[in-house]
């Protein structure tokens, strides 16, 4: 902006090309540039398409374009085998079934400040959890999968104090009673994000039981994303794990 | 009934008296009997007065009649201070005010199988906990109370691991989360019976996320009963914990 | 735990050999073994695999695991016609449709101390109580099947006076408004576990209605389970049925 | 219609003054006129007052006005003891607190079919039951009160079996899980107005357990009106009771 | 009874065969007989099956024993056009597609007191409406259908008013906000039953707004059946239209 | 903005002083300022005060800081009695307790392009109403008022069907079942906008059966503001009210 | 009718027939015609049919029947395209996948006083979005789409600014959380009409989550339809759109 | 253990005396030593009091207890202004109104990574904001207060950009339609926290409107706390702003 007014002063552009300007970029020269490109701050970061509800050509279509912009890295959440099979022609494209995530480009080495850790209370929450981890490890995050630990089978769980006390961010899915982020919350020290999920029966109303339960947690240090929302999920536990890099990035 | 029919047939009692009889009498003699009477099918069982919602006056009138029925321990639930305040004049009176509740008599002496564990979450769980307590040591059980063992403090409840495995029946009472009723329904080997409280804050909504919590429960063996309901679950857990004695009784 | 620390005293092992064993087999030594095995504490108490969301090729697999432990009884839960038809394999393998269970090997003698009575208010229960019934009895419960003895039909219910009154415990199960428990538990002298089912029309809303029916029974005695949680109730109702004996082992 | 129409085409009324009497009046000339005048078809029937949320002094000037129209019985409902100690001065004036109903004027003598049967689950539903019993009685009916008969104490209600056959229509009050409306739906052959009550505690919400239940009520012949609503089924009751009367009437 | 007794007193039968005949026997001789029997008690009253839940096999079965019981009209409600085409070999059978409703034997003259009026707010209440509307013509009922008179068009509604105000009873039946109910309850002097029906969008949540609407109604004498109940609607409807007949029964 | 930029090319204001004036108003030089300003656009136009939540003192505050700065018309809604006696120093105040308004300055002249009709169901959503109406006037708009005028009276309703069809915009206020909403919709011709009201009993939870009610409202034009939220419904109402105002305005 | 009277009043019709003729006609003499009429009081307005829960066949002959009656333009709403594709043979016709909108007749100029802006959060509410935009251009108005300008990125709504500022209505349509209708509603100066879709994931229950953070959006003027509604919003809308012209005809 | 293993082996302790240590110490031992001392794992943490539901009495003990325990700084949440009066013998004890809080001891130099944002949406959430604000205070963080900046006036929220484009973690505290939370999640870069409050009127029902609207926000990177819950949010908001300081505690 101080450019263009200056460009003004030296009489570079005229008044009204600079009215313009100004208008047709208010966000990029406003101090809301970062609103736009806020996603690609950190280098590396990948372009994130969510997959429900869009055609597999649409998908491609826009995996396209964002290839020739120079993403090298893309993402794509709630990703149907069926969907994936039609978009194999994709350079550089795999499909990991189990959390519904379809990838384009490598995976990033892992740059966070330490490691995710992701437990679930059982073997049903296990897609919800691979959309976390994969999402975690494509954002550049070393995730520990700490699978089926969930509070019926206590000691399961107590087994794996070490990897909970060393864990930077901790993402905890359970269905049902959702326990399982109350007793982490206890046991850990750091940021615990919660995720219930839709598995269960009877009066757990497609994940409400565990969402009430989670919301309730008598742990501190405890927060919520929606029901099955493994994606928002490592996304925040990925920004906390960058911080202090992010903070470098700041302050330098 | 039989002997009915032999007065009957011996011209000892006329059809028409005898018809009179049955007419007035039927729940004593055609297998009802039970009915009326099943309260006091053990000897000593305490009659209980449901207090809210009744005057002191009115209590105090339902116990001198229970007393003249030759009751000698009676047991009032949700029985605020300034009732109890007025119950003063009834002959081996105390009020516990912990659980709200009122006795009449002496407390029995313990008949069971074995013991009832109560376990709390908070200490703010305490007075259903104890409401639950007061009424299983009425009906003739040995109470063990675990209070505030909450599970995101889960070393409080594991150091008490021993109390848990040997336990008869627990009743594991909490609010907020509910989640203590899963961990323990993993530790323990015996019933389970969970007890939602209204304890808690914003989304907890008087205890139904602690409740839909405890049905959802993974854990084997667990039950629920109502939200605050201590009584309701002490007097289950005490059915149990005279199984054994109700069998020899049926048998012999 | 005395043994290993008198084998260090002893010099038979060195303190770091004792502390590796320590840590890895935290559970066994410390008092939380039982939570491990607590399952097969009983003699020939059958393993159970949950089958809904497993393929049937994963419950034939763990299944394989389970006979080559020497587990010499399974009972599979929520079992399609489907899956069971391709589990035909398994030796000693039966399917029982009308509960959804499968079963490997053979069902045990009734060891309880009495009998568990399965009452319905409505043939459209059956499901729920086949699930029931068939779990108790590969638990080792001598069960008595009572149903279609809806309350709107009162005559039905207390043409079973007898087997109500001198029942163990009493599993409930009811859709629609779920009086049932209520008028079964003002009946009966022993603990009642309450069943909703999902089964209803209108404002019945999957089985919510008949389950705060039972929550606010006014009859003492009455617990509940899930809605549709067949397995759970009789998991719990065995318990309770067997605490006689489990007493007998504790104390011996 | 027509005589005004035979007024204008006699001359002896413009068609301009026609035309304002047939605006000012279109409800008593054009078929409407009952809608007006519906509340007073029978002979004798009170006016009603919805006491709540009106000042003593409106009441009391309401009534005033209903007493110089000529009506000489007035009930008001949901009336509190100390707006009913204000209106003492009204002539011919009494109070029932038990239902917080007052009247003006004289019982009517009963002119119904037969008689109204008001049956409760508990003590605490006696507040509804009364509402409903003293509109009934003012409404011309003859009504048999069955108080306290809830179904966890079945033999109650079974030793007024004859009463419930009897009844030409029934209300059936109850709170907590609302099964007598179910039970009474079974025993009775005559139309079962169910009132759901707000007593209860833990999850019945305020009445909203009782409603579903009652919705849900597996007897043919039971219809619901809303929690605590006793002046509604009893007005709903008054004109099945009338019903015959009625017919008469129209027939006639 | 008494006769039992007095062939007892005249040795005409043992005291232990009375017994016998006593238990086996207990709802017909002990005033609980007309709970048997209370469906059939008016001539010529139809059974009623309940089809939905049931196969064509299970129908056709209960059909045939039912008519080997010399039941000459039967009644199948939520039968679905498979199960009716299966069903076309039973004698005098016929199908009524628009309510689901099977039919045996002959439709009977209408002997009610008056008639009973179905009104509906749209053409997508139609199905719930002939299901209630056939019924209470199985029944012995005179019907008439007001169908589509919705209150958004309140013309159509008000121009059979003639129809509404001499009514014995009216089934309103409304999906969507069902303000039915109160308009036609303002205008009618007669008992309104109304039907929530499922038909709806967005925030309709399946019948429960209509239902609330409904049971909120402003109007006197109006109470509500569960959603889509158009077969309990009609059942009660019919039991009112009935009072005077019973009433006669009764009496003489 | 363009005079700004062409002061910086005249060099009458350095390209940093224009920075700074830029970074400043941002909202009034590039298209916000109407944000700031957009409630006073027409000529008159009161300020708001939300006065729940503020004290008095606060309330006071904030008029005197409108006064100053030229406001002469100020609304304060949601103004309890013991507020507003407080208050009374302020000039040209005056408080109208129906409504729960405060007015400081005199009521404008109607300028609108009709009238608002404000239709409510019964007396009890008077103080609803009256919030609507005084809002209304207060925004300059003529206000008709059809008080009492619920669908279980509808002769009520019908005769003032002449407002109701020559109205610009209707309110239509009501609580309990709401079906004013739809049958006023129906009638009139003009955008509806319902206001549930908080007023009822039973399951009328506090608004929310008049909200669903009028959601689902099967009449085309309504919409539907917050429970008893008059404020909002006379604000849109005067929005519309004055839309060919704006719209003369904003052309020319 | 006062033409009638004055009829009568002549001779000219004898009383009798002139009242044939008031009770044949109520809604055309007595204030109610346009009742009937009054979707056709502007010029050209289209009959709208919902097409759901209609077989093509019915939706067909509806239209033959309106097109006999002179309408010239139809709107056929809810309108799959295999429907759609039944109805190719009616002249003019044609379908609007995007909005499942069918079209009989041309589109009509705008004649509105402006243009309805319609703003989308996401791509996902497309499908209500064209509903209501195919809706408001069949009924006249000029439509200005503005499609994902969802609130998580605020630049594409912000650069937005001066179309919404000049609208002359808003339909602001999003699921989700439902945030559009408050930022619109804020930065608007007209009416907004939010229409909560129910696109989502997890705690979004349908649109349950959208609908109720609409009905308490904090910013003025800001009404809701129900969930899904585009067509509802549109209506109303339209009306607004024409209030001015309206006005006018009811004043000329 | 290590150590104590060789004490075993070196005679100095017997092996049931070490046993004994074990058994009476083991979260010290065994790697649960964390969980007992995790909340002062950082120089100068705060122990934390939750205030609601305990006695000034209590409290006062409580803090006291800490106190000779060598905490030297003490947070009191949810404490009332009559409790606090209580309070004010304690050494350095002060109460800040505004948030409920009470401080024992100096507030911490801010040791976090950067500042922490806490922005509301009106002045009625400014006392959750402020038990957000010093509990972040508290526990040493840097604490940027962006109050009243609700999306209905978009500009105060834009106006701030600046930092919410530099914070390290941001707490969004809304009630109403909470939709404050989904535009600074588009706004920001880094994590944010959401805290509904139960601010509000009509359909807010306490909160869960809010809560609702914010479980689903389309903004990636937002979690959500407890209703009111600002002491949670700014616990875990400080965990992620120390994480940079744990990391080194942890790797050092």
């Amino acid at each position: 902006m101080l450019l263009l007014l200056r460009q003004v002063a030296a009489q570079e552009i005229t008044p009204d090309a600079a009215l313009l300007q100004i208008r047709q970029a208010p966000f990029a020269d406003l101090g809301y540039a970062k609103i736009d490109l806020h996603r690609g701050v950190r280098q590396g970061v990948p372009e994130v398409i969510y997959g429900a509800g869009k055609t597999a050509a649409q998908i491609s279509e826009i995996v396209r374009k964002m290839l020739e912009n120079g993403q090298s890295r893309i993402l794509i959440t709630r990703l149907s085998a069926e969907k994936a099979a039609l978009l194999r022609s994709i350079p550089a494209f795999r499909f990991e079934e189990a959390g519904g995530i379809g990838l384009v480009g490598k995976m990033p080495e892992p740059d966070g400040i330490g490691s995710i850790v992701i437990a679930t209370g059982g073997t049903s929450d296990q897609h919800v959890a691979e959309e976390a981890a994969l999402t975690a490890e494509a954002l550049g995050n070393r995730v520990v999968r700490l699978y089926d630990v969930g509070v019926s089978g206590l000691h399961r769980l107590l087994s794996h104090t070490e990897e909970i006390m060393s864990a930077t961010v901790i993402i905890a899915i359970a269905g049902m009673e959702g326990a399982l982020a109350s007793v982490i919350g206890g046991l850990a020290d750091c940021p615990v994000i919660a995720v219930p999920t839709s598995v269960g029966y009877g009066a757990s109303f497609g994940g409400i039981s565990a969402l009430l339960s989670m919301l309730n947690s008598c742990a501190s240090g405890v927060s919520v994303v929606n029901i099955d929302n493994g994606f928002g999920a490592a996304y925040q536990a990925s920004m906390i794990n960058h911080i202090g890099g992010n903070h470098e990035n700041t302050v330098s």
